[in-house]
């Protein structure tokens, strides 16, 4: 629509274009040169700059209306983007890289999420051969959707009971695992099957990405039990509980999508951000699974006589938990360099009054970013950026040093692995959580408007503190460690 | 929908209504006693309890779905709600202070709030005896809506020029106004006009509530231009800035709603919070309104001769921004009281992990609130609650004080008044939002759930550290004076 506004331009002193231009002629730093070595690595920059191409020119993956939307067509918009960078996938032939930035520069969680991620990486990581030959082809092909299962997330690092970090984290005394989970799944021996049943509200799983109304497969965690052998026949069956384990299992119905007989599932509702995920809450009654949805790679349950088996000393634990973390801190610095980024740049442009010890009444008004109380909010949280980027460097090699390790039998280093990933993950996401907020509000009204950038990045990240282990509880690892 | 779920319970250690009543009981503290210590003052708990009966009973205002609305639903969903309790202000007869009860009970912005908020005040303030006759019951009986439209804030406290809170913001260095105001108000000497216009886009209105969509009139502040008296005729008519001063416009055709010819307005779009308000942007393009527009209490301009005249001493100053202010101090007391309830609540119910030191594998998990590093967060946010309790308390009396003092022509402690309220302001709203996200933290996974309650709260309560004074900028006049 035209009308007169078409025509206005801003004030002189508030060009854009013009003062970045002589903002950034006033700059020494050889910009190119400081990009690449920042980014270079593993072809960051080729990348985005080869994908973001292809996502511009999607309308789909514009953001100028989606925050209007009703939650349902915000998750319908988040199915629809996922299934087209699913096909630029196919289309580009992008690698698991390409794909990783290509969800990056969406900017929107998509609601297939945990399908790739976790669901197929525990399959491939717990699965036997056998179960990795039935399922993985159907995880790849989407034949299958899939969710992830469970009610504490620092379940995840029991690869196997009896595995160094199980044992650590029996050390550490953070919970009991036995307890706290309260979903039980029980060996019947007549029927050689397994029985999921939630025997309290409690017990209800919660928060489960792609399970509220996407995925159709879980995988569970579950307190296994097993009947105490050489009971006396006529008496009451005794179990004993083996600790949590993981299953996979259907959940829906392959053609209704309706919740299997015994499952109940549902949408926990709207968040404080992620508006396109729908998280799931699931429990289960007396619920019948195979013997085949025990992920047996490394514990076993012997299908005639439910005898329990587990390698002595396993030969390889990633500890998942582990990885993600270090994910973590790859991701902090990306987002508070967005943070900064916007901010420097609209503080440098944004004017705001007069220098008071400036005696003159006209020229132009200073650049909010000139401003002493702007700068001391603003200046060190560029330099937590850099610092972040190395750190998340840092922990990238470590991690891929501990890997390597582990893998030729060597766990020493991986307590140390860790409590390092821990306490990282605390401080980084601590800093980039409390450092966006900062940004915005050194952005005055604007960083309460829609077009700031900062209103789903605050929604979204919010999260950080809290997920894959709250901030103010897996720093006491790291403090274990030190004072070990 | 009933299912087996219908007849799960939670499990033992975590029946809330039990533990409730287990550690109330061990509380020494008369709560009814302190109750009314804190809030019987002004009948506030007579007239909470008195009003929330009647909102409870309407569905209308059930918060049950509102968060899955798109933002237009969102929109007319306020509208309704400002309707019904419109209707119920009418039914029950309900006086201002019951009003402003209904408004903090519903928790929800009306996106008529600033027709009856600053529209409303500022004719009552600014308005000669003739213009309050003329507009008071037209917008008391809603026969017109009202909107409220400024660049920047901090021109609200501009009662009049030469005022001694203009002098005393002159002093503090904190802008030009003449130049930091660009929507002119220019009187056009023939046809006993003013004409409103805006230069270039930064002169657009921006913010400006209840004007995106819901109002036809709106508050209009403009610099005030005057031809320069004793030109040469024949020449080019100069004019003389005046500085900002204050008009009612009609901005919106009264049956059609179109906004008229020479205005543009329009919805500034989604925001971090406030989703029922319809914050605008407008500008102006050679729009003709009457002599009578300007609000003509103190400042006047001479129909026939457009010559200026302001009281030597005004005699009444209230100042609205210090009124603002010191509402916006007793609100932050309300709302870190209300995140504090909700966490000492949760983390009083909510079970996690068994205390390290005792060695045992049974019985129940600790309270979350009795881990050290949740006190330490958590406590002294109740601490504080109290704090900003009697801080708002001490300033509300201050300001009724001053107000006395100001009222029989006395101004000397105006400045005190008005330092005070910024610092307050300042101080007070940055420890109500930090608290908010620091107990929203401590609630782990739950305060990430739309159900916590810590979702709008934090959404709507972000903007209070930036709005009627940036808190950074603020706390500078506090200072200042201080080292005067």
């Amino acid at each position: 629509m035209t009308d007169f506004t078409s025509n206005l331009k801003p004030a002189d002193t508030s060009n854009g274009s013009e003062i970045y231009l002589r903002e950034r002629s006033q700059s020494l730093l050889p910009v190119q040169e400081l990009a690449n070595h920042l980014l270079s690595q593993d072809g960051f920059l080729e990348r985005q700059e080869r994908i973001l191409k292809i996502i511009e020119a999607e309308p789909l993956f514009s953001k100028t209306n989606q925050m209007n939307l009703s939650r349902p067509d915000r998750y319908h918009l988040g199915l629809a983007r996922a299934k087209l960078a699913r096909r630029l996938t196919d289309k580009h032939r992008w690698n698991l890289e390409d794909q990783k930035m290509a969800e990056y520069l969406i900017d929107d969680v998509s609601p297939y999420h945990l399908h790739m991620t976790l669901f197929y990486n525990t399959i491939q990581e717990q699965g036997s051969e056998e179960q990795k030959r039935y399922w993985i082809p159907k995880a790849e092909k989407f034949e299958i959707i899939g969710a992830y299962a469970q009610v504490r997330k620092y379940l995840m690092i029991l690869v196997s009971p009896g595995s160094p970090l199980t044992l650590k984290q029996t050390e550490l005394g953070h919970g009991s695992n036995v307890r706290g989970l309260e979903l039980e799944a029980r060996w019947d021996s007549r029927n050689h099957e397994f029985i999921l049943h939630s025997p309290t509200l409690t017990a209800s799983k919660w928060w489960n990405g792609t399970l509220g109304r996407t995925a159709n497969h879980a995988i569970v965690v579950a307190q296994l039990l097993l009947p105490k052998r050489n009971f006396s026949s006529g008496s009451k069956i005794e179990y004993i509980s083996f600790g949590p384990h993981t299953f996979i299992v259907r959940v829906r119905d392959m053609k209704s999508h309706l919740p299997l007989p015994g499952v109940v599932i549902g949408d926990i509702g709207p968040k404080f951000g992620y508006a396109p995920m729908d998280n799931a809450y699931m429990l289960f009654h007396q619920f019948r699974i195979p013997h085949s949805a025990l992920l047996s790679r490394y514990s076993k349950v012997d299908l005639n006589t439910g005898e329990y088996s587990k390698p002595e000393n396993p030969a390889v634990v990633y500890g998942t938990m582990t990885f993600v973390r270090s994910n973590i801190v790859m991701h902090a610095r990306l987002i508070l360099a967005r943070a900064v980024t916007i901010t420097v740049r609209y503080t440098s442009i944004r004017r705001q009054f007069r220098d008071r010890d400036e005696d003159r009444d006209s020229g132009p008004e200073m650049a909010v970013l000139d401003y002493p109380t702007v700068q001391i909010r603003v200046l060190p949280l560029v330099a937590t950026t850099f610092a972040l980027h190395y750190s998340a460097r840092a922990m990238r090699e470590l991690f891929s040093r501990t890997r390597k390790q582990v893998d030729s039998g060597d766990f020493e280093r991986l307590a140390d692995l860790h409590s390092t990933s821990s306490g990282l993950k605390s401080l980084c996401t601590g800093l980039a959580a409390d450092g966006i907020e900062t940004c915005r509000r050194a952005l005055g009204g604007h960083g309460y408007g829609g077009s700031s950038g900062f209103v789903q990045l605050n929604r979204d990240y919010l999260s950080k503190p809290t997920v894959e282990g709250d901030n103010w509880m897996i720093t006491q690892m790291r403090c274990d460690l030190e004072l070990d």
